[in-house]
């Protein structure tokens, strides 16, 4: 449990929220005002309004000139959710290749609105105290960590990244951890690991393209199971899988997965273990959304449930704090010794520096106040964000609704051709991503995902509205 | 070529090295005196003192008090070289497993006489001007570099990297240039583009422990082609061999390969790449060594007389500046799309600022500067660690003669045990790599690497001496 001390506006905001929840406040009545929250509670007048302008924020107030604060009509989107996947009868080759590149190639052209690929702003991110620290240890201690760096990474780092799991509820030793060039290193360690060529390999669907990407020059299959929305994979389908035929691993993003945001509950967490662990199905977890939680508390993993006798937990840096300097780990369990072997083999070691400013910026303690920041712009972007989508897509678009993370997935009408849209959008200077590449099958072609990674301003929102105008055309043709 | 200016003392140093080669200096001859050199010369006498000292350092000349500098007996040691190693009947599984961890686990305890690991020494590197750049690169452009770096890396290292292969006769433009996580990553991202899952890669034997180890991690099997000391692979051995079987790929060493430090002279490298060529069989070239040579010139890599059509030339900074930055690159060739697609799968890109402060330090100039320096400190280590082996090792130890990079390659008598003699040596606080492990097949037990990578001192040369006085005991029970 992340158990950090919460600002006293937060918890006023809080309690707001709790008393919005459980209908002692309904839809449309006023609040009490600032002045009088504030002597109610013993508080400062700006702390009470914080409160309120953060609710306000995140669409569960509402601020009438000269009038006060009141409950938003609905704390929902007006806009429906979308479709559950469905089951596909087999395992299909992968082929998205050129998609990871081509997309990373858009979203580094600063002259295209930033919806397409997932990566936070660094504008938001605001690494400057990380990467002072990188200068200090590179200025004091450069000689000290110029040989290789130890395989497993550096002793601090690897502590700090122990002690964190210990607080989501996960016992894991330093010595278990394995640092990697960020989360795509440590997931294609884990697949080389407990696949080869032509094995099986059970996914959420849709999911993550530079997941599929790997799974294809790995010469793997993909099974896409069928996902909901928010509650995540369908138990019973994977069961009905395994019992069907040989899966050699299951990869499942844990928390806010990539597109969709969605989480699944921890009995089903449990169910799901049971099932693997019954067919003896080794499960990677990929967990680099887990820290962008909008709720009171941080979803346990599969590895606190499970403990790490059939899961290879892999997780990174570089979607809460810094993409660029290419930090990920994996919690190796019973998996160690080989995904070891498989590190030696395929980088050796990750470079000393960044990690030692890293270890030096963990100990600090400014994470857990960054992420608590980065956790309420997202939630704040993501509200725009649908607001925007309600407002100029068309009227029976289904758009997710994440716990967490900072991407939107929207499903529009069947026969709406999101490939059409994405070059209709690149001639207008809007990147996003098609909803082809999120699937092995390349289902999803009604679909598109955006990002709500960057700072929100007139030019990002008016990017959204010229995007839902132009669904809208496309689909009255 | 490199057509660097090289000091006066250089210079002289250089004529004197000439002379003794085409005979017009005989071994014993006592040469002109400091004074007269500098007056012939018109240098000053600080400049020929120094040219002389070079020389000394080298073993060329032997200073005799109150009398002046003489020729030496000979150049050469007065050991042996070890035997060509001798062709295999066929390809095998490769099981080198826990060696690379071990090895790397010894060379990191600072408690013993590091002549295991071939690791340049960081006191010997002075990496100080490329961590200031790194420093200032983090302090000022933190926040442009926080993103991902581009897959295939920054293009201003990329422009450098190039412009040192055209000086090496390949023209190499920056776009096919891949920045790597080291060599290591470069050569595993070559190998599973080139190879599959039980294919044979034909290799030199002794070679590198790490190739061996990723040879076996991906499943390969290797085929150890016989190498002469001096001068690699035998071609012929290497036809007979493409006639008689598939061979997925070739990974040669081009220059000062390890542990042997051969170089195959111009000629026999065409002669390879032709019969690779014929067979239409990859080459994958490793050549971090490369710009660690002694002699005038670089000999130049197999990429620069064949241009890429059939090689993937891999090499890294981690021999010559920064173990610790973990920079390499691929030349890419006719196969850098689908490396590319490798590259995204594995690491999907390296960290920003390293790329950017090394980008800075070689624009700067400085590299050539230092590369001249430890060329001559990693000669001078070989010079000593050879008088010293000659003095302490059993008499007949046959002993490799590398005209570049760091390290030595010695060859005891059949029997011999260096399994034993590292058990015992581990004991008396001394780490070097036993030869069975740069084999496939796990021949080489009768033979050792030393590395001269560190600064030389009393506690290295000592080190040695009781290795010797350690393998005499053995040889002699």
């Amino acid at each position: 449990m992340d158990t950090h001390t919460s600002y006293r506006y937060e918890q006023l905001a809080e309690l707001i929220v709790g008393m919005i929840d459980n209908g002692a406040l309904a839809p449309g009545v006023r609040l009490p005002s600032v002045r009088a929250v504030s002597e109610q509670h013993r508080i400062s007048i700006a702390t009470a309004l914080q409160a309120y302008r953060l609710l306000e924020d995140r669409g569960i107030l509402i601020a009438r000139p000269q009038s006060g604060f009141y409950v938003a009509a609905s704390r929902h989107s007006t806009l429906a959710l979308p479709s559950p996947s469905r089951a596909r009868m087999k395992a299909s080759a992968v082929s998205v290749s050129g998609v990871v590149a081509t997309l990373l190639e858009h979203a580094s052209n600063p002259a295209l609105v930033p919806l397409g690929c997932a990566f936070p702003d660094s504008a938001l991110l605001q690494t400057k105290r990380l990467d002072l620290a990188l200068a200090r240890a590179a200025r004091q201690q450069g000689a000290q960590y110029s040989g290789y760096c130890p395989p497993h990474g550096q002793p601090r780092l690897r502590r700090e990244i122990a002690k964190r799991a210990m607080r989501v509820g996960h016992a894991l030793s330093p010595d278990n951890v394995l640092v990697t060039a960020g989360c795509t290193e440590a997931l294609t360690l884990a697949l080389t690991t407990v696949a080869r060529r032509g094995d099986t390999i059970a996914i959420e669907s849709p999911t993550y393209f530079g997941l599929l990407h790997t799974i294809e020059v790995l010469g793997l299959k993909a099974f896409e199971l069928p996902t909901h929305p928010t509650r995540g994979i369908d138990v019973d389908a994977l069961a009905h899988l395994l019992d069907a035929e040989p899966v050699a691993a299951c990869v499942l993003s844990s928390s806010f997965n990539n597109p969709l945001g969605s989480t699944m509950a921890e009995a089903d967490k449990r169910a799901l273990l049971a099932v693997l662990a019954q067919h003896a199905v080794p499960l990677i977890e990929d967990d680099v959304y887990g820290d962008i939680y909008f709720a009171r508390e941080r979803p346990k993993p599969f590895i606190a449930l499970e403990g790490g006798a059939h899961t290879i937990y892999c997780s990174s840096f570089s979607k809460s704090l810094a993409p660029g300097y290419r930090i990920g780990w994996i919690a190796a369990g019973a998996y160690a010794q080989q995904l070891m072997e498989h590190k030696l083999a395929f980088t050796l070691c990750g470079p000393a520096l960044p990690q030692i400013a890293l270890a030096d910026f963990l100990e600090s303690g400014a994470y857990d106040t960054h992420l608590r920041r980065i956790r309420r712009i997202f939630e704040q972007n993501l509200a725009r964000m649908t607001r925007t989508i309600e407002a100029s897509f068309p009227a029976d678009t289904k758009v997710s609704r994440p716990a967490g993370g900072f991407m939107l997935w929207l499903e529009l009408p069947r026969g709406f051709d999101s490939r059409q849209l994405f070059e209709k959008a690149l001639e207008q200077g809007i990147c996003f991503a098609p909803g082809d590449v999120f699937s092995a099958s390349r289902r999803f072609r009604n679909c598109l995902r955006l990002s709500a990674g960057h700072v929100w301003n007139e030019r990002i929102e008016d990017g959204v509205r010229r995007l839902g105008r132009l669904a809208k055309a496309l689909l009255a043709r």
